[in-house]
């Protein structure tokens, strides 16, 4: 086989194991931890049916990539919640390591691209970038909006930073904002949200 | 809400369902069976990555999101394994009554779009539904591959009945056929796949 396919199929094979990383968030019908390749296809179609109410025009293919491999550095970096503080502070750290070597099983070319597109979503200043980063918080919002915020309730989590981490989505999309809020509203007055 | 956001939501909310329809497929490292939308999410990365190797040029977007959708319909269907020949004779039946209630939760021109697209996936006639097919085959293959074959050998399947399926991987692509039949290959010598 030549060297160039080898090294495509040895990553393809390599990020099998993306889904072994588990997530807070629960499937719906109050089901199982959701794993990041599941969380990265759910957002990839998202994406897709909601790019009507990006702020601006986006190269939907660009935006579908970029949910796909966002979260391949947690093969060896791991999930970090979202309501994690101790974690964020070794985060980047953690998934730089993780980059550099899952990444360079690629085609020098293809992991100049994937990791062009990983860190252009986690700097989160084109409109592909915001647009992909709207969906990776209104995905698991709609599930566990789903099972009445059970991931909430679970982790002590308050609306001030549930709002912390939402309120991006509005740079990403207004629409898909007020829908966020008014979800987040009525998880308050449910009580599945402290105040 | 809006009436078409709240479709566009609810439809994204059902297709989360696909996370429990699981394959015969095992994941890499000897694990759990695969589920549908692991499989799709990992199809379609591998799409973008080896599009180089299509025989036919394609727009990757519609690859990409071809792969991501075309197994909707198992949330309704239940999945079909390659090779059983009792379940395929009803395969087509379950899957059209699905996909008329799946997509029927997206607004009208929505609806008709992934329509269009899942059955183009199915009549595998155009470039794009080719290469997606070529990628069906070939994710399960490498990771049944780096298991030493044990699918394969749980089912009692043949060599026969794998070229049969494999190779309409080289209406997709000759260099991926090329690499299957290697596999293969290496398989039936190892004793995995039975003559």
């Amino acid at each position: 086989m030549d060297e160039r396919l080898k090294k495509q199929l040895d990553f393809s094979l390599e990020i099998d194991k993306e889904k072994n990383v588990f997530r807070q968030t629960h499937l719906s019908q109050h089901g199982r931890n959701e794993n990041d390749a599941e969380h990265a296809w759910h957002m990839a179609i998202m994406a897709y049916l909601l790019r009507e109410y990006s702020n601006e025009e986006v190269d939907i293919a660009k935006v579908m990539l970029m949910c796909l491999i966002h979260d391949i550095v947690e093969i060896d970096a791991g999930d970090t919640y979202a309501y994690d503080p101790e974690g964020k502070t070794t985060q980047k750290a953690r998934e730089d390591a993780a980059k550099e070597r899952i990444f360079s099983l690629l085609p020098e070319d293809q992991k100049a691209e994937l990791i062009a597109l990983f860190d252009e979503f986690e700097e989160f200043q084109t409109p592909e970038a915001k647009f992909a980063r709207a969906m990776d918080n209104l995905q698991p919002l709609i599930l566990n909006n789903s099972n009445g915020g059970g991931d909430w309730k679970e982790h002590g989590v308050s609306a001030d930073m549930v709002y912390k981490r939402q309120e991006r989505t509005k740079l990403g999309s207004e629409k898909l904002y007020e829908i966020t809020d008014k979800i987040i509203r009525e998880n308050i007055r449910k009580g599945s949200l402290a105040e």
